[in-house]
């Protein structure tokens, strides 16, 4: 099993949002496991203790059902995204699974040229070691804001 | 004493913006050494080599005292704040200290969901190992904007 | 020769882009191999296949000429800007030379204070040793934004 380290965490941040911007979305469902938690969501209904989200997928093949939604949405054809990650937080690192904090940021670029700041917030993940690979068991986004409906065809 | 590593050096920068972005502010003097240097500056007074600044504590105490007028001004009530790092450049890496630089930008995010670049610019840091932690005996803030004086109830 | 690690990766990523925004632009061609490519292009363009962009140099000397025109160009006179860089990607890791993305984010601040998205994108990079140094044997800036002829004088 892979042991996560500090490199392998910053790599598989790094290649997730490579992943969206680079507009290969039938990779992203494998960087997570089978059965885990996708979720997002705001910071308001998380501190409240809400569990559910403007978006929630506890398997995979949700993931990858979602794909075909994200296609037809067109989310790349009219504008372009661009994920911008700080540095990640360690917050538990235990036997096989570990905790990190991650902030993001989120830049649309309309194709006028005009750009703006589409979403902010942070990334709460429990990672796991799967064979070779270190994967998302568990990935909360939480957004800075409460307006985030329309984010609903972007992947976060 | 802990050895000032990279990784060590990516932990502390990640930890401290957590604990502003995550409203945990009493938890931020902890951070710094008992004597430090705490200077929030703009990029023009820093160029002419005014020591001053905007803020200024030389003492962990003075960030302590500074918690009461941060709640009162009640910062993270009708916006939030969140902080991105880049990667920190190690500029002098010394047999006690480090010293690196890390840009910043900090998004503020109004209730009603608009986000706008509230500040920018770089961390001037020297570390110091303090038993098993890396603590910050200096940070000089340089702000790229001069007008900054609206930023003094939010830390950076 | 130095070996191409991700601590390298990423003080060679930090201390570029500190090079501009520092406006130490003298020593920004060393970053650099005698025999290099640089090219800022855009999405669009880099998409459909085209190597040219709006700024080509494929010698070191060719990015030392192009210093004064910076300098001329006054670009850091009437505003700043700050690099803000994602974590990057390892793509390729082969025997001499290592093959990266990383994302970023220039903001421009205004004398008066204002900030705005100045430019976004990725770098996609060819990092080879030199000696004790690793250094860009190729630099494709590639940008989200069509609208990058204004971008001309700034460094990226």
């Amino acid at each position: 099993m892979a042991e996560i380290t500090i490199e392998r965490i910053l790599a598989l941040q790094a290649a997730y949002i490579r992943c969206i911007d680079s507009n290969e979305l039938e990779a992203r469902p494998d960087f997570f496991l089978d059965q885990c938690l996708y979720v997002v969501t705001s910071a308001e209904n998380h501190k409240q203790g809400f569990e559910g989200g403007i978006i929630y997928a506890d398997t995979k093949g949700m993931l990858i059902d979602r794909i075909a939604a994200l296609r037809e949405a067109n989310v790349y054809e009219k504008q372009s995204y661009r994920h911008i990650l700080g540095l990640p937080s360690v917050m538990k690192n235990g036997a096989d699974t570990v905790e990190t904090e991650t902030p993001f940021m989120v830049v649309r670029i309309m194709h006028d040229g005009d750009s703006s700041i589409f979403a902010t917030g942070v990334y709460l993940d429990t990672l796991q070691a799967a064979g070779n690979d270190v994967k998302f068991a568990k990935r909360i986004v939480v957004c800075d804001s409460s307006r985030i409906d329309t984010l609903m065809a972007l992947p976060l």
